[in-house]
């Protein structure tokens, strides 16, 4: 049965920021299941000439204003049930700035919230603890008007600091021209460290990770991963190295700012003037806390409002086991494939798994891996019946699993494409992989197909099975539900064991079990 | 705004045909949407043995009603609304099928529908027509028991005529050893030349089309299309040409049957022994024809059978314009995004079009490709919101529009891809491709790319649009509704003139209409 869960609530964040107004709809039903349906962004640069006077100017202000009136047609057309607008650094720090927001709640009849620098450092880290699983370490959100700071201990917000270091008021302040001297790059980097030092709690931790969120943090990705020829298109879970970040700043600030668009790969027009300030402030970052790479996260302040508004704080994810659980929950919802299904095919491999725990060795992540992928393997029955294994591999590799990094997004990806026959090809993905993943996936999918199989009539008529372990032969033993027939999957089950045989180098056998049920004939044979 | 149809109906088919047992779930709301969302297969050679005593053996039996057995505990399992359970020619020419019919009907509850070999051309016809579009020309089924063949004019059926050349029964008649001799192949090109010159209304038609369903055409698509690097998997709609068929038909010939599988790639090992059979009735019939190539139709008789069941015939598609607009409705309203939207970008863009067409020149073909890629533009958010564009294309490509050919879908994908910005690649799909379509697709994607930016706000304020077309610049006005406020609307289309600008060749202006409403002035400028 193919259904999807009803999306009962529609809730609009509007962020209006220092360079891009943005407005976000997700749509979600309380505390179970959530997905983001529309973003719009207009580059709004509210911010710009504020560095010279403290002031927004008039043309910034009008820009504004037109983006927001458009956002508020949107939700108008679109049935919104509740509208959560906010202002951020420009119009915190403007001294006209809520005179500003006084305009706009005349013009659309929308109140924004002007939230603190603190604030908006909570939020982002709401909206990334939320969705990357960093529970402890340190966030940096680059926006336009100012660069915040989070400290996160025990999947909790502890700290915050926001710095003026925007990416539109630190390039009008220090990169006015056309082209950049390295005695401006210098007194960036300088003025950079001193608001660093007087940060205390923000020391070189080493091996503290760090998340970075921001429109910018998202163009160094483009760009890096188009140099890398990265294999996914996903932004969320990139890691950034910082070896890689300061060659590149290197390159950027070599050539005249119309030039960059256009000599490196990657990098928007729209972008290219503010770029440089963009990655000095994260390169700087990751220097004062030592941290050798940045992971990215595509969630911020906007979903960690919307997390607040949607989700309690007692059914919020708050450890990494927990979001990765919701993670995996949330797209099964979305999709509503079969939940009787695909759960029991869960409960049958990690039966199996746990069965064989010392032949294979593995250990909690795999287990969780397969878990997954049992309760994914067939949402790609929402683009087409056929080939829906290909098409759960891709809504998994391009909607990404919000708590698993890269390496495990491909992991799961590549199970649900092995869960039907064969062994598909996944070499594209391998620069993400570790050497001995191979091994495991293909063990893993033998695991997950036999299950498959065992349940093919989708009625879970396989109760359990018992697993005996030899050197050189494996028994399984199918148990039936009350008594059941379970001829036809006992013989797609012994279709489908090549895959295991090869990967545990043991012979499978598969035997209906009798011990419950003492009368019932095993009509097709078995030994 | 997301949402889905609600498919609040679901009917399971069950076909017992005599190589395989196939059953099919349906979900859909009556004369509105549909989609097959399973479909599970087991080969039981049902029919094995019939040509020798006309009988039924008893392990075939056995192995059949064991799938029949696994279907209906499915459909308990799914809460099916209807089952409908058809056996063809294995049951139908056995001396003790209607015996066996009711072994089953004792075993399982269900009762089978015996149907003629008429029927079957029938239902396969049904099939066909509703999802290839193909409206006058023959249908050729080949199953394992019998080959119908059926003619269709003006979109209904007309004749039908069952020969015994089924693959399985031809196989074992035929071919009964390892190998093969040039005797073997003569004696059944011979006997199949016999059986078809007594259908006289097959006459060689040249340039009639001719379509081909069943699992050994299927087969030979997949062979065909490896040996080819066919860049899309879509069987459905796919061309075997008779030239390449006939070379596939020696190579097969000249091997044993046990090494076919391993030296044929796409072969599987479970038809390795009746695809020679297969492929030289559908040789035979196209060479009847005088047919140079098949298209072969993904949907048949368990097709027509639903479509009789869900689809009251007045509302099927009888044309083959009514089919391809079902298809895009089917599909628009499969992932339901937002109606008024992409109905809207769909008005706005023929508008343009149309009053474009002294300029471009082009013709309904390319309108309706045009309206198609408005109503699906956004399918992909059913993936994820980011980069939707790309995952619409996917879906497109993936699950195939029934009634539109190959190259005709990759168009409406490609158009769907470009909706947003850029132009991106798709060379890998050029080889089914004119090589005019580039410039009509970059021309096509402008129009839908502007109509999509004048509604951004997706509240459907720009009412139309008037183009005024000179050889070097076309002023587009923008005549709003009820007076509204489309300032942002005109700035977005400003921002994405340039795809049109460079494909037509021409300066584009885009200006606010003031004929209805001469107070309002176009605050962003304009001439």
């Amino acid at each position: 049965m193919y259904s999807f869960a009803p999306l009962d609530r529609r809730v609009a964040i509007i962020d209006l920021g220092s360079n891009t107004a943005r407005l976000m709809i997700a749509q979600y039903t309380q505390d179970r299941v959530f997905k983001i349906t529309d973003e719009v962004s207009r580059r709004v640069r509210l911010g710009e000439g504020i560095a010279v006077d403290g002031r927004l100017r008039s043309a910034a202000r009008s820009r504004a204003l037109d983006a927001v009136r458009m956002f508020k047609s949107f939700c108008d057309a679109q049935d919104i049930d509740h509208i959560l607008p906010v202002a951020t650094a420009a119009v915190r720090d403007a001294g006209n700035g809520v005179g500003f927001l006084e305009e706009i709640a005349r013009g659309t009849g929308l109140n924004f919230r002007l939230i603190s620098g603190e604030e908006e450092a909570f939020y982002s880290t709401v909206g990334v603890i939320n969705s990357l699983g960093l529970f402890d370490g340190i966030i940096l959100d680059v926006g336009g008007g100012s660069a915040e700071i989070g400290l996160v201990r025990d999947g909790a917000f502890a700290k915050g600091a926001s710095t003026p270091f925007g990416t539109v008021r630190t390039t009008e302040t220090y990169f006015p021209g056309p082209e950049v001297t390295t005695g401006q790059t210098k007194r960036l980097d300088a003025d950079i460290d001193q608001a660093l030092e007087d940060i205390d709690w923000l020391k070189a931790r080493g091996t503290v990770p760090i998340a970075g969120v921001g429109g910018v943090v998202r163009a160094l990705v483009r760009i890096d991963r188009m140099e890398r020829k990265y294999p996914l298109g996903l932004v969320h879970g990139y890691e950034l190295k910082r070896r890689r970040l300061e060659k590149l700043i290197g390159r950027i600030a070599s050539m005249p700012v119309s030039e960059r668009s256009r000599r490196i790969p990657g990098l928007q027009k729209e972008r290219e003037d503010i770029i440089l300030a963009g990655a000095m402030i994260v390169a700087s970052v990751m220097r004062k806390t030592g941290a050798r790479k940045l992971t990215v996260s595509g969630q911020g302040l906007r979903e960690g409002l919307f997390f607040e508004e949607a989700f309690k704080p007692s059914s919020r994810p708050n450890s990494i086991g927990r979001l990765r659980r919701f993670t995996i929950l949330n797209l099964a919802r979305l999709y509503g494939y079969e939940g009787a299904h695909t759960g029991h095919v869960a409960r049958l491999s990690l039966s199996m798994y746990d069965q064989l725990q010392e032949t294979h060795g593995y250990g909690k992540s795999e287990r969780e891996y397969l878990w997954a992928a049992a309760m994914l393997h067939d949402i790609g029955t929402v683009i087409d019946y056929y080939d829906h294994h290909k098409h759960s591999a891709y809504i998994i590799l391009n909607a990404g699993l919000p708590g698993f990094d890269h390496r495990e997004i491909v992991i799961i990806a590549w199970l649900c494409l092995n869960h039907r026959r064969g062994k598909p090809d996944f070499s594209r993905y391998q620069t993400l992989l570790k050497k001995e993943d191979r091994s495991m996936v293909y063990r893993l999918s033998s695991l997950l197909r036999l299950s498959e199989y065992l349940d093919r009539s989708r009625s879970q008529i396989v109760e359990d099975v018992r697993l005996e372990t030899g050197s050189r032969k494996v028994r399984m033993k199918v148990v039936p539900r009350d008594g059941r027939d379970v001829t036809v999957e006992l013989s797609e089950a012994r279709n489908r064991v090549q895959l295991f045989e090869e990967c545990f180098g043991r012979r499978l056998a598969i035997e209906l079990d009798r011990t419950g049920y003492p009368d019932r004939p095993d009509r097709n044979g078995g030994p």
